[in-house]
């Protein structure tokens, strides 16, 4: 299997009036953003709001695309949770249903926890999994998890499990953290968390980005990614840059679904399971707006 | 039923050599502890580390507690998730069983989130749970969570269910805070999350408190509870804080399992889930060497 790279969206997860998660809804999305330019995925990420469903309605969204024809050698699910046994049995369910590697946060809810015990939590992790088949992301978002992955752990990991730790999906914002990684660990796969950095990231030898706003920036990431050693590479990242500092203005994940509602037409997209809320009718028409001046195609991309 | 209030241990959760949560053990502890001078009990909180279970393990903990012939009116056991299903199931769970309530924290994984959506978050489960029986105490501990309770929030949660939201677990630390709280909101529940601020508390007309240490400090506590209007008070206060001030200078869960383990002579006690880790035997002695420096009794309190 050849490595996953390029640009992967984490995606949104759509729902139903009852706020339940809408399995089919989901794969019909995957499609569309594999349609669209997107070279690979992360469902059931931050974006996703896994973190906000149970592991029964987790499970059902990993069956689901299972069982679809989306190829899993270009999915890297979110298998992340603060429960040890949680993320061991969603990190069990994406190797077995073939995906290029599983998503995994650290353990969320303490603070201030020693290397030892984060260490401890992914080896036992991979130790319950046990299949030679198991690639980890680590999930570095210190903004929401409120813990950090330092170059000593990642260190730690890549030497004790150097077939099973292959990548981090690096959310934090900061590129002097990236370009640290990216020097550190050569053959390290570090996605950027957001296409701000793709075309530094591939500069420096990383394979893409995952990110949230790729729901809807998909055409504009794939155009630097399949471009990026050319002369007006800088230009392209530009183009996407701009977009991007719209939608980092708006609470981003709300903001991204009012966007596929937008595109879609269907205004299904617009629930969000609290504590996250959707934008109020004036946010809408402020992001739109913006969107709009700075060059990006609001119209319909895809009808459901 | 009167109301729940004096002397709450946020229980720890004994678990197996398999990492895997020991029922009957925590049985056993509850026990011990209401038999030490604890007039009530918060298992599965931060200190029982629920959040590092599933929600099955979290039930299979319940159910042997409500099988037990522990009191339930003597109960507000932990219930939060940053999934909204896995919260409604647990709170239903606490509600059947007859606890005294249900000690809720905001959903923790996403931060910066709007007063909007935390307020949907606890309205959504109140309104899913259904039942009058519901009594509900918030858990305000910004140090795990990232997230701040206001004020604002408060008070919009006791306007649209006064009866239900009827208190809350104040674990931020931050007097100010507390005082705030107990001011602002005469009648609601306000239990001091640390017995350092018991006496404070109790003299704001606070009903107790919901403290980790106390699942060793018991019997310090309940002395302060029971005098606190005597003239003395204040010396009794200090002797407890001293104590705490010593557990508090160490990964306070560890702590509390090492000397848990002594006082028992069941070293199965120092097993902790991971991100936590044990004690290392240096950090053990010199925990135990203050211990008796700040007067505290490390002999055997309830043989296992």
């Amino acid at each position: 299997m050849t490595s996953p790279a390029g640009v992967f969206a984490a995606a949104l997860t759509p729902q139903k009036p009852d706020l339940s998660p809408d399995p089919q809804g989901l794969v019909r999305h995957c499609k569309n953003l594999l349609a669209g330019g997107c070279d690979g995925l992360s469902p059931l990420g931050t974006t996703g709001e896994a973190n906000s469903f149970s592991v029964a309605e987790r499970m059902a969204l990993l069956d689901a695309i299972a069982a679809s024809d989306i190829p899993p050698a270009k999915l890297i699910p979110g298998t992340g949770s603060c429960s040890l046994t949680d993320a061991v049995q969603l990190t069990r369910r994406v190797v077995e249903m073939g995906a290029a590697g599983a998503l995994l946060l650290p353990p969320f809810y303490y603070k201030g926890v020693s290397d030892d015990g984060l260490f401890g939590f992914f080896a036992e992790i991979i130790q319950r999994v046990g299949d030679a088949k198991l690639k980890i992301y680590l999930y570095h978002f210190p903004q929401m998890t409120g813990l950090q992955l330092s170059l000593d752990l990642i260190a730690r990991l890549l030497k004790a499990y150097p077939d099973t730790v292959v990548g981090l999906k690096n959310s934090s914002g900061d590129w002097a953290n990236m370009e640290a990684m990216l020097k550190t660990f050569p053959g390290f796969r570090m996605f950027a968390g957001s296409e701000r950095f793709l075309l530094q990231t591939l500069r420096l030898g990383g394979p893409g980005c995952i990110s949230a706003s790729t729901n809807v920036t998909a055409p504009l990431c794939a155009d630097i990614y399949r471009n990026w050693r050319g002369a007006d590479a800088d230009a392209r990242q530009e183009r996407a840059t701009r977009v991007r500092a719209v939608i980092e203005g708006f609470p981003a994940i709300a903001a991204l679904k009012a966007i596929v509602a937008r595109q879609t037409g269907n205004a299904a997209w617009t629930t969000l399971r609290p504590p996250l809320v959707r934008l109020t009718a004036e946010q809408e028409r402020d992001l739109f707006q913006k969107l709009q001046a700075a060059g990006f195609a609001l119209q319909a991309a895809a009808a459901e």
